[in-house]
């Protein structure tokens, strides 16, 4: 666990939006000792406000504390990394809940603090936004991906048992690279699509009646459309090499589709759709194998982590993390999955 | 309204699945007097079962009705019209509820029964299927497209009186190949997305890691891949020319999202984000003005015709119609948005 000796464990949360408001009201609920920041001071009076010591500098908030959640914006979060890193020793373990990992992690590691931050993302709806919205339970039983690398397996455990112990959290461990490939289709491209949608509709001429007839397909299909525009241009442009390969895979089967409809091939249409079908009812009811697995605490880091990328890969999730004096024992869960292909 | 000299309207329904059922349920708890017909024989005594005639021949069901809605699976539609126009008298007006309408429109007008058979489609969601989960008010306050055509007014304002009085129905008159245009927009191509995107995930070796970060934005955009791929292969292949022309606007608003995004030119992005918003947001909250209109019952047609067609295809409909002996009077909304570009 995080801390030492026993005491209490001492967190800071850096950026106290909707997810880093969430995340420290969750860990002061948790009975751990926290502070925050935030650079808006309007924030940091709300913060103090609600009981929550918020200083004024950065630095102060986050010495001599055992974790730090860096939780602000994509664009400011290399230059956080390094004030933190800077104003921590070297026993303090740092992750942050950013939405693209690769290039956080290789910042990290040119920086030489590999060893102790370790890359997060949990999943969690962003509809509403800031420190006023922000409750305990938002991130609650959420699947939070943290990306364990070759040197930071120790700060992998402490902070995997925490989210497990506090956020009740189902940690996926993944490679930063294929965290980012895997959210570049499940998230990024998704907002590409809806884009599309709704834009050609607003330049069609028939426009008005397109919403008024507008089905559920429609509906939900353009729903993310709705949200910030500079939001969703951060984000995309954050893991831009990996949307556009995989927003070319997406146009490679939308390809496919309009061939079989542009030569009218029913079978070939229905089967194509059917394929599709496959990995949507996949989404909707999946069941899990559990499983228990252990390593040594002080060797073997190399086999520990490519099971744990494995896991991740898989669909799979860890709902335990316990680390002994010397083994560290994981309880995971894998998709059992008849419908896959 | 419906009928002849007062008396009681006489309806049927030919196809009692979801929508026929629902369509007849509401018409017999409306006081219609009623008849069934489904080519299943075991729909039909399930229907006799709930106390609505069903004849074991479809002649016998509509022969002496005044309307006719005609419910079943859209390759059967052509041939289904043939057979109850040649099983009706000339006074009886048809209608029909599939997604698709400029074919069975020319099928109609080349059938010499233009001038009272008029093209319907109701918006309804159709997650379930059959008879058995069919419910009176499925339809309740139901967006319904009705395609009037030039020799087909007096069978328009008939059925769209009922369509009001009886299902309380938002009736939107369009051309029958502006309404195909419009629904490949707001249905047909969003299946095809839903495809594309459910499909490229299906093939990706992380294809259960995608599905494990899925976030709202893949949950919502991939809804319809999880329906049948016959059904949705049918309606896309029944609209093939204006689906891939508007799929063909669709992938150009895509092009160009991924071009500013491939050059990382963020302004230009924002602003493509921006313009699909505003169409997204139109969809949310609209209001409408109300107007009054009305024509001579029995002369200009062409300026009744016209005034319909416009007001449906810039997103309006009618919430009244009321035949008088020498003049028939809309009550009809006009979307309010000052979001319109």
């Amino acid at each position: 666990m995080v801390g030492g000796a026993g005491g209490q464990v001492r967190a800071a949360v850096v950026g106290t939006g909707l997810i880093g408001g969430s995340v420290l009201l969750r860990l002061r609920e948790a009975g751990l000792d926290v502070a925050g920041w935030d650079p808006d001071p309007a924030i940091r009076r709300y913060a103090a406000e609600r009981g929550v010591p918020a200083p004024d500098a950065l630095e102060e908030a986050v010495a001599g504390r055992d974790i730090v959640f860096l939780c602000g914006p994509l664009p400011t979060l290399a230059a956080t990394l390094t004030r933190v890193a800077g104003a921590t020793d070297d026993r303090c373990v740092l992750t942050d809940v950013g939405s693209i990992k690769a290039d956080v992690a290789t910042a990290a590691f040119a920086q030489g603090i590999g060893h102790r931050f370790v890359p997060g993302h949990p999943m969690a709806g962003a509809d509403r936004a800031g420190l006023t919205a922000a409750t305990p339970d938002l991130l609650d039983g959420a699947a939070w991906v943290l990306c364990p690398g070759p040197t930071g397996m120790a700060a992998f455990r402490r902070i995997a048992a925490l989210l497990i112990d506090v956020f009740h959290a189902r940690v996926v461990p993944m490679s930063a690279p294929e965290h980012d490939t895997a959210a570049a289709l499940a998230s990024h491209v998704p907002h590409l699509l809806a884009g599309a949608l709704a834009g050609a509709v607003q330049r069609t001429p028939l426009r008005d009646a397109v919403l008024a007839l507008a089905a559920g397909s429609f509906t939900d299909g353009t729903r993310v459309a709705g949200g910030p525009p500079t939001r969703t241009a951060n984000m995309l442009l954050g893991n831009r090499a990996r949307v556009l390969a995989e927003l070319d895979a997406v146009r490679s089967f939308l390809d496919e589709l309009a061939d079989a409809l542009g030569v009218g091939d029913g079978a070939a249409l229905t089967a194509l759709l059917d394929e599709a079908r496959t990995a949507r009812s996949a989404l909707g009811d999946r069941s899990y194998t559990t499983h228990r697995r252990e390593f040594p605490a002080a060797v073997d880091h190399a086999g520990e982590l490519a099971y744990l990328r494995e896991l991740g890969a898989a669909g799979g999730h860890l709902s335990g993390c316990r680390v002994e004096a010397d083994a560290v024992s994981y309880t995971a869960h894998l998709p059992a999955d008849p419908t896959v292909g």
